[in-house]
């Protein structure tokens, strides 16, 4: 055995940890009774250790240095293999024991605290512990960027956002948060003055949200057969490739919210499912990034499941999974359904519109901390004047305002812009996949996806972990990634 | 650290991953999409195979060597971890890995094999598949047996039934065997005589069907914040002991199916449930073996649920949950259901008198092969005989013959005892928790398990593998495991 096939060997096992992983936390969130949680616990983190000692064993660093010497001898998939062990090692290798454990045991007790002041608005309970994370994060970000060779924040982005950098991001949030702002008014001014949309009346049975959702996943590709539609708190995507678990939550008074819900999971499990089998147990056949999985949820959401073309499918179909009529049924009625603008104060209730002005906000207070130029006691100001600039609101309490996500009271800071980064990509790579294929939009008014399906499997899906995400958008859609086809698709479904 | 309390961390290593794998194949059978299969037999072959080199680390045999030496200073139930331990080793380490990989590969081959021959009836399909396996399987009992100082048989029992010995089976089973012929005999006579029972006329929806049995389930004592009821092809009891994960099929035409081995199941999910939380990681906390799991479950379902207490409890929620009514749905009559007694030629359907000729036949069988007094070739001619003098019928074909279970053909040899060795515990347990407490069977015919299950949980649940499975039975019971308690409990039965 070379030394790379030897590597191959090793990331399969840890492959296959984390896929267990994966169902593990699936079951929590979608089957376990509640008296399993202390057990499961305990599951999870043997399995994840077990995990991390694989990847820090000196005998894989020896092999990563002969498989790297001996790499000219390697395929183009094997380079960027090695590549991806390179960086999983880096970001595995590059903290110490007792940081690991002490950043560990912050986020635990900072994730309880917070699961109890947000409720009550209550940021004195909380500060102290994000004081206490942000030190160790600091910690975390500078033993990174000292082994990756980047700024403190772009080694946090690196693990969500493989290569990411906050001057790539700067490039492109600017010009988006001039836009938006002017935007924002100019669409609320035109809602102001057309028909308000119209809420179809429930109750919505949740078996019939239930048969309607799974109806629309499999025009979409989602393959039961490789799959599943469970109910959780919180949606997510979860499972593996082969055996891909979404998950939904109904609202008995509104199918709206379940329907583009499941349509955004399925769009990240057609990723997971597309990827490369012959890759699947290594590195690089993983998914490229938060910002490319999050672009593929929100191409299918935003993009081709809010468009007219989709809505006008979608509007019998409903009416006859839930025997209904009048005119809050009309497709034109559920298209303003589906559009409707708002200056909202949270971020997971926002429509696109609004959105990037949350995740702009949050990507600078998070870097302002991590710089030491926002202390954690000014934050909540901090969060009020930024609303103010970015939607014209200001939030009536922390509840509703810097308590709202778990990302920072959980350790995932430089996490946020990815979700921004993968609308300006879903807008860029949809409009590529339309000017490659014209008949995309009327297919997808015919519930047929298969056009739009096929494009995605062979640009992006196919390409797993190949190239850096830049070099990804730039071989799909013939540029770098660009916020004007972001904006000229909100100017074309807002003020078209 | 001392030598004693590091195997205490590696064990609780090794028992995490053993819960994962509980887990992952729960999914497996319930909830898991066909396309899932492949990724899915990675993922557990990728646990055991750590396990097993946790298990077999150099390490660790050290390791127990210096507890022993120092188990002076032990406790009582920290020395029987240790022995356990040890004897997980001894298993572990007792296989050279050549074998068990054959092992492993002629298995995987002879159950590919046999799932095509039995619906065939194909004998010719599978002999030399297990004509190999049972070469392959004397070799391993070989191995073992000069590690634990046993037979080879007791050897492979010692897997299933720790310190089971033939040498006891055949004390119990010879008497047993001779009883059950002739008492079969005038069972069946005397039903002959009595009024037949009469099936109530379903359908009988799937939903009602499950609200009936979680309605039991609760009532015997099953924790629903601690365990799930799901559906499955083949029914068991899996999860871990803080989240019971147990299945059921359903038959729109028969609740009579489900209904029983649902309480069956729940038998063995208490016994799980049961298990001492300050042992909970440690192979001391583990249920005593094979035969006394098949206690607890035959004592829920065979000596209390079908005992004419139960049914009159049981007939009236029965007519509630079905709306229905009439003669067949009388205590009386659903009794005289669940207490039919048959010549079966297929054991899982078999009632609790034929079902010990079964089991004794298999033992029998896989004792003669073992020790080559019996070629794999007269293997069918073998059962046809067998059958005819233990049941007086003979299988038309060798499909409701020595194809119909898949023991074997899946590498479980040693195993077929310990469903009759339960079925005796049972009956000798239930006596004992009767002599202790005579309100036991008046409670169950309220629905009321709580004194039953008290009893259960002091004398048998709560020790887990403190003892040797005799010494457990003598202690609860006041003496060595008896078949005439069995005996009698049949003879009160169903000739009472």
């Amino acid at each position: 055995m070379t030394a790379y096939e030897e590597l191959e060997a090793r990331f399969r096992r840890i492959t296959n940890l984390r896929h267990a992983v994966s169902l593990l936390q699936w079951d929590l969130a979608t089957m376990m009774p509640e008296g399993g949680r202390e057990a499961r616990a305990e599951e999870l983190a043997t399995l994840r250790v077990l995990a991390h000692e694989m990847l820090t064993d000196a005998r894989l660093a020896e092999l990563l240095d002969a498989a790297e010497a001996g790499a000219i001898a390697l395929g183009p998939w094997q380079r960027a293999n090695l590549g991806e062990m390179r960086r999983a090692w880096l970001h595995a290798s590059a903290l110490e024991g007792r940081l690991v454990e002490a950043v560990s045991k912050a986020n635990a007790a900072a994730e309880a605290a917070w699961r109890e002041a947000r409720p009550r608005s209550d940021f004195a309970m909380i500060r102290p512990h994000l004081e206490k994370l942000l030190a160790l994060t600091r910690e975390v970000a500078e033993a990174k960027a000292a082994r990756l060779g980047t700024t403190p924040y772009d080694a946090l982005l690196d693990e969500w956002e493989p290569g990411g950098s906050s001057a790539e991001i700067d490039r492109l949030f600017k010009p988006l948060a001039a836009f938006l702002r002017p935007f924002l008014e100019a669409v609320l001014e035109r809602q102001a003055k057309a028909p308000p949309a119209h809420a179809p009346a429930g109750p919505f049975p949740v078996e019939w949200q239930h048969a309607l959702c799974e109806k629309l996943m499999a025009a979409v590709g989602f393959e039961f057969r490789h799959g599943r539609l469970d109910v959780s708190l919180h949606p997510f995507c979860g499972g593996t490739p082969d055996d891909v678990r979404i998950t939904t939550r109904y609202n008995e008074a509104d199918f709206t919210e379940s329907l583009m819900g499941v349509l955004h999971e399925t769009g990240h499990a057609l990723y997971e499912r597309g990827l490369p089998a012959e890759w699947r147990y290594q590195p690089v056949g993983e998914p490229r990034g938060m910002s490319v999985h999050e672009s593929q949820s929100l191409l299918l959401e935003m993009q081709a499941c809010r468009s007219r073309e989709f809505v006008a499918y979608l509007a019998p179909l409903a009416r006859t999974a839930f025997g209904a009529s009048g005119p809050a049924w009309d497709a034109d009625n559920l298209f303003r359904l589906y559009t409707t603008v708002e200056r909202s104060l949270i971020r997971v209730e926002a429509d696109e519109v609004s959105y990037p002005a949350h995740v702009i906000l949050r990507y600078e207070l998070e870097r302002a901390m991590l710089a030491g130029e926002l202390a954690v006691a000014d934050l909540p100001a901090a969060w009020g004047d930024g609303m103010e600039r970015l939607l014209g609101i200001r939030p009536p309490d922390d509840r509703r305002g810097c308590l709202q996500d778990i990302h920072w009271y959980d350790g995932a800071w430089g996490y946020f812009p990815t979700y921004t980064l993968g609308a300006l990509t879903a807008a860029q790579l949809f409009a590529a996949a339309k000017r490659a294929d014209p008949s995309v939009p009327s297919a997808i008014g015919k519930g047929d996806f298969r056009p739009l399906l096929a494009w995605l499997r062979e640009h992006v899906h196919a390409k797993a972990s190949l190239l850096p995400t830049g070099e990804l958008i730039r071989e799909a859609s013939g540029r770098p990634l660009d916020p004007t086809l972001f904006e000229q698709h909100l100017k074309e479904r807002y003020l078209g």
